[in-house]
C-alpha cells in the first residue's frame, strides 16, 4: 500500500557514516533512504551574549538545502538574500531538540554549532538532521572529553527524531516524499533513547485528527526512535 | 500556587470585542488576561500563484508585536529590516491553523489575510492570535455570505488555541508570562470546538516529558478550547 | 462644503486616553476623528553614541501603521524588509518636533523613545502622532520626576501638530482623508502651546500657493494647536 | 558677522554649466559656492504603474552624495545596503518640487528622472539640487520639443530653491555649512520665478521661532529665488 | 620543498565520481586532494530575459561553501543575508568559463545552471568547481542529446581549470591551502583540452611578477589542464 | 579600422586634473577619452580589525557609477539595496592593485580609502579608476610625508592599468565602449611603471585565444602603461 512497498511500521534503511570532513570536530553523513544530510559540529570558545559568564554551554544549529537537493531546483537562499521561513523554523527546532539532551553545566562555557546541510532530499530532512546532528555532536563532545576539557559527559541520552503521519488513512512510520506530500496529518517526534519526549509537532492542513490517531502515531514513533538510537550509538562507537 | 492565584485548570478572563477598526472586513480585539491582540481580516480577490485558476481559496496570516507591547522595548522589525525567526514561525502556525478549519472549495478563489498585532503581551500571544483571528475571519466570511459572494459556509467548526504546560511540576492551563518563562515543558494546542486536533506543538528545552504528562496537558487543553469556542461564537454573534 | 459637514475652522472631535498599556512608562491612545494612534514612551538609560558622556538627554521616535489601518491593506513593512520613505520621513519629523520642546540638560543623559503606531487611519496621522506622542512623553517624564531621577521639568511647553490645507479652494483646518487626498496644498504645523513655531511643512504638488494663503493656513493652525494643547494638558492631568 | 563675510542677504556665487555629460538628455553642474551638484535628466517612455494609460507624464528624482563630498568620508549608501532617511527625504522633496512646475498633460505619458549627485558639499545641497535639477529637466524637455515629441511647453515657470535661517540670531540668506551647522532655525524655500510657493520647510531643533521671523526669512528667500531663476534661464539659453 | 612533498609540477590526486545525486540532470563529486566540490547541472526551459526569443542557450553557475568546509567555521551566507564579494566573483568566473566552451546555438533556447558547492576546502576550490562543473554540464547535455532535444553537440572541447603560483620563489602547479596562503603570486588558468585559453587571472598582492615568471606558470598550467581533461572525459564516459 | 579611427596601438587622449574636491586628502579627475572618473583618497587612523596592532597600513577602494554615466540609465545601487557583482569585483581589483604598489610598513598603521566614481563611461572604467586612483593615493601620501607622519615613501613605483583586446580579430590597445562590447577577448593589465606585472585578467566569452595572442596583448599593454605612468607622475607633480 505504501509507494515504497514498506510495511506501515517499517523505516527506510538508515546508515550513518562518520568522519566525512577533515575540518569539523565531529561529522557524519546520515542517509535515511534517499534523504542524505551532512552534519558537522563545530566547537567554539565563545558563547552567545545572554549566557556570557554563566558557566553554561550552548548548542545551536543551522540548516540548509543544496539548491538541487530537490526534484526541481530551489533558489539558493544566500542569493535570495535571506533564509526562508521553513529554514528558520527547522533550524530552531534542531537547536532546541539537541539542547534538550545536553547537560549545559557539564558542557561548560563553550558553544557547539551543528550544521545540517541536505545533499539529497526525499522527505524527513529535519528528522534526519536531528538524528545525524546528535551523532556529530557526540563525536565533538568525545573530542572535548578526550582532551580533558570536559570532565563529566554532557550527553546522557541519545536524541533522535522521526516523522509519522496518516497516509491514505493509515498510520505510517517514517514518511518519504511521496507520502509526505499526500499525508493528511503528519508529525515530527523528537525523543530520547529512553523514551522521554522532547518535542512533538503534529499538524493537519485541511483535515483534522483525533487523540486516538495521535496516540497511534506516537506508538509508531517510539518504535522508530528505538531503531535510530541504536544506529546512532553504533555510529558513534559507543 | 500559580503566581496569579488561578486554579490549575482555570483560564484567564477572556473578552472578544468586535468591529474595532472601520476599514477591515472583519476585526476584533481579543483580551486573554493582560494579553491583547488586534486581529483584522482582509478579503482580496487575488490568490497566491500556486493555486491560481484552481477555484480554491486561501487563508494566510501575519503576526507582529508593537515595540512596547513587552516589558522592555523590543526593536521594531520593520526597522531591523526583517521579521525574526519567532515571528515567522508564529505567523506560519496561525495561517496553517486557520486554514485547517476552512472549506477552501466553498470559500472560492479569493484570499483572506488575517493580521494579528500584539498590543500588549503577557504570555500566550500566538494562541490569542489564533482564537481572535478566527473571529475576524468569521466576520469577514459573514460579509461575503451576506453579499452572496459565497454560497455555503466555508467555516464549519470554530478553531481556537490554548497553551498548557508544566509549571513547578504541575500541569496548568493557559500560561501567563511569569509561568511561561519558568515552565519546563509547554505546549500549544489548536483544536476545533468539536474536539478535533489541528496542531499540537509540545516542546521541552532542558527537560523532557512523558506520554502521561502529555495526555494530562491535552485534557486541560480540551477544557480551555471549549471555553474559548463559546466566547468566539458569542462574539461573532452566532 | 466639507465632506464631513464641518466648518472650515472646525477640528474633528479629539480624545486622548492615557495608560492604555501596562508596560510603557507613558502611553496614550489619541483619537482625532477616525484617526487613532497608539503612543508609548520608553525610558532607557543608554543614549546614542554621539552624545555619550555629554550629560544631555535624547528623545527619538518611531512610526508605523498596522497593515489594515488603511482602506485597503498595506504591505507590512517588517515583511517588505524595510521602512518606506514616507515612514522614515514621518518618524524623523516626530522626533525633531518633540525634541524641540525638551530641555535636554534637564532631562539628563537618558533616552526616551516614543513609538507611534497607527491603529486606524483617516488623514493626519503624523499630526496625531506628535500630539499624542507628547502626552506619552509627558507621562514618562512625570514618572522620572516623581522618582527623583529628574529635578527640574524638561518639558516646558506642550508641543502639538495639526494639518491645514486648501480644499476646493478654501482654507480648512484638520484635513481628514477625503480632504487630504484632494487638497491642492497642504501643510503640517507643529507649534508649542504658547504659539512658537517648531516646524512648518507646506507642500503643493501640481499647484502652487501664495504667501497670503500661507498666512491664512497659519492662522487656522494656531487655532487648532490651542485646542489640542488644552486636550493634552487635560489628559496628562496637568 | 557671517563666517564667509557675506552680507545677510547675499547669496554665494552661483554658476550653472550645462552639457556636462554626453549621455544624458539634459545635464548641468551647478555650483553654489563650494557646493557642487551634478544633475542629469533621463527621458524614458515608461511611466510608473499608477499612471499607466492616463496620458499623464511623471517627473521623479534621485539624490546621492559621493562618499568624500563631505569633510569626513561618509559610508557609501550602496555598500551600506540602503539609502539613509535623509537621502530618501531629500529625493522625495526634489521630485515633488519639480513636479509642481510641470504641466503633466503637456509632458505626455513619459517619465523624466532627475539624478542629483553631490560632488562637493558645503551646505544647501538639496536646494542646489532642485535649482540645477530644473535646468537639466529644462534641457531634456527642449530636446523633446525640438523632436516634436511634445507640442506645448510643459515647463511654464522656473522652479528654484534656497535655504534661509537664523544664524547667531540674524536672518541670513543661503546658509553655507558653517552657518547651517550652527543655525537655530533653518528653512528650505522652493518657489517659482513668479513668486508662487511650492514647498516651505522650516524646522527648529532645540529652539523655536516666531511668525515674524518666518516672514523675514520668506522675504530673503524671495530675493534669492529671483537671482537663481535668472541664472537658470541664462544657463538654459532661454 | 612543498608542504605536501609533491614535485613542483605534480598535481594532487584527482577523482571525479558521477551520478552522486538522484535529482539533478548531471552531477559529480570532484576531489582534488582534500578539496571536494559537489557539482550539479539543472536544465530549465526558461532563459534570462536578455536572450528570450534569440534561440540561444545560456549556461550560468552558482557557488557556495558549506560553513564548515573550512578550517574554522565560516558564517553561512544565507544567514548573513548576502553572498560575499569572493563568492560573487567566483560564480561569475565559473559561468563565464563554462559558457566559453558551449556552442549556444546548438544548445538551443534553454538554460543550464551549474551549482558548485564546496563540501571540504583545501585550496583551489574555484578551479575544482570549473573542472567538475564541466562534467556535470556534459552529463546533462548527454541527457538532452539522448532525448533528441539537442541535435549537434554544443560541448566541443572540455573546459578545465587549475591554479599555479610562486611558492617560496618557486613555480608550482595546483596550490593547496598551505601553499595558497603563502604564495606571493598566484593565478587561475582556465583552458580547453586543446590548449586554447579561456581565462587567465594572475594576481600579486604585495609583490609583483615578471613576464618570464608568468610564462613559466602558463607552462605548468598547460600540463595540469591536460591531466584534468583526461579525467573529465573518463568520468563522463566519453 | 577602429570605430574611433585610432591606430591599433594608440591610446585615447589622457588627462589627469588634480585637486578637484576641497575635502579629500588627495583627488583627481582622470579622463581617458570619454571615460571620466573622479578619484578621491581619504586617510583615516583606524585600520581593519585583522591588522590592528600590526603596525602595517591598509589601502582599500570603492567603485561606483553615477546612474546616468552610461548610455541608458542604470539603477542606482544604493536604491537597489546592494552593490552588484560587477561593482564588487571591480572594487576588489582596484584595492588589490593599489596595495601591490604600497610598502605597508612604511605607510604605518593607517588606512587610505580610494573612492572611484564614474562620472561618464565609455569603456575601460576600471583601468581609469586604478590609474587615477593611484594619483589620488600619491597626493594623499604626499600630505602625510609633508606633515612628517610618514618618513620613507611607501609608494615606490607608479601603478597603472590599461585594457587590450582582440577587436575584429586585431589586437588593440585601450578599448573604448564600441570596441569593448564587440571584442572576442579582452584583458585588463595592471603594471608598475618599471614593467612588473601586478594583475592580469584575460577573459574570452564565447571564443578562446592562444598564448601568442596573449603575448601580443601584453606587448600593447606595456606600451600603454608607459604612457599612463608618465601622465601620472606629471599630474602628481613628481
Amino acid at each position: 500500500m505504501r509507494p515504497s512497498g514498506r510495511d506501515l511500521s517499517e523505516m527506510r534503511p538508515v546508515s550513518i557514516e562518520t568522519g566525512v570532513t577533515k575540518h569539523a570536530e565531529g561529522s557524519c553523513m546520515i542517509r535515511v533512504g534517499d534523504t542524505h544530510v551532512l552534519c558537522t559540529a563545530t566547537i567554539e570558545d565563545r558563547v552567545p551574549p545572554f549566557i556570557k559568564g554563566s558557566g553554561l554551554g550552548w548548542v545551536t544549529a543551522e540548516y540548509g538545502m543544496l539548491p538541487r537537493s530537490t526534484t526541481s531546483r530551489m533558489r539558493r537562499e544566500a542569493s535570495a538574500g535571506k533564509q526562508g521561513g521553513r529554514t528558520v523554523e527547522i533550524q530552531r527546532l534542531i537547536g532546541r531538540s539537541l539542547r534538550a539532551g545536553v547537560d549545559r553545566v557539564a558542557l561548560g562555557e563553550r558553544q557547539i554549532t551543528v550544521d545540517c546541510d541536505v545533499i539529497q532530499a526525499d522527505g524527513g530532512t529535519r528528522c534526519a538532521a536531528i538524528t545525524g546532528g546528535w551523532v556529530a555532536l557526540r563525536l565533538a563532545v568525545n573530542k572535548l572529553m578526550k582532551a580533558g576539557d570536559v570532565m563529566s559527559d554532557p550527553l546522557v541520552d541519545p536524541v533522535a527524531a522521526v516523522s509519522c503521519g496518516l497516509y491514505a488513512g493509515q498510520p505510517v512510520l517514517d514518511l518519504d516524499y511521496p507520502e509526505d506530500s499526500e499525508a493528511g496529518t503528519d508529525g515530527n517526534f523528537i525523543m530520547t533513547q529512553s523514551g522521554r519526549l522532547i518535542e512533538v509537532q503534529m499538524s493537519a492542513e485541511g483535515s483534522t485528527f483525533s487523540r486516538d490517531q495521535m496516540n497511534t502515531l506516537l506508538d509508531l514513533a517510539e518504535k522508530g526512535i528505538g531503531e535510530l538510537a541504536a544506529k546512532q550509538l553504533e555510529a558513534a562507537g559507543a
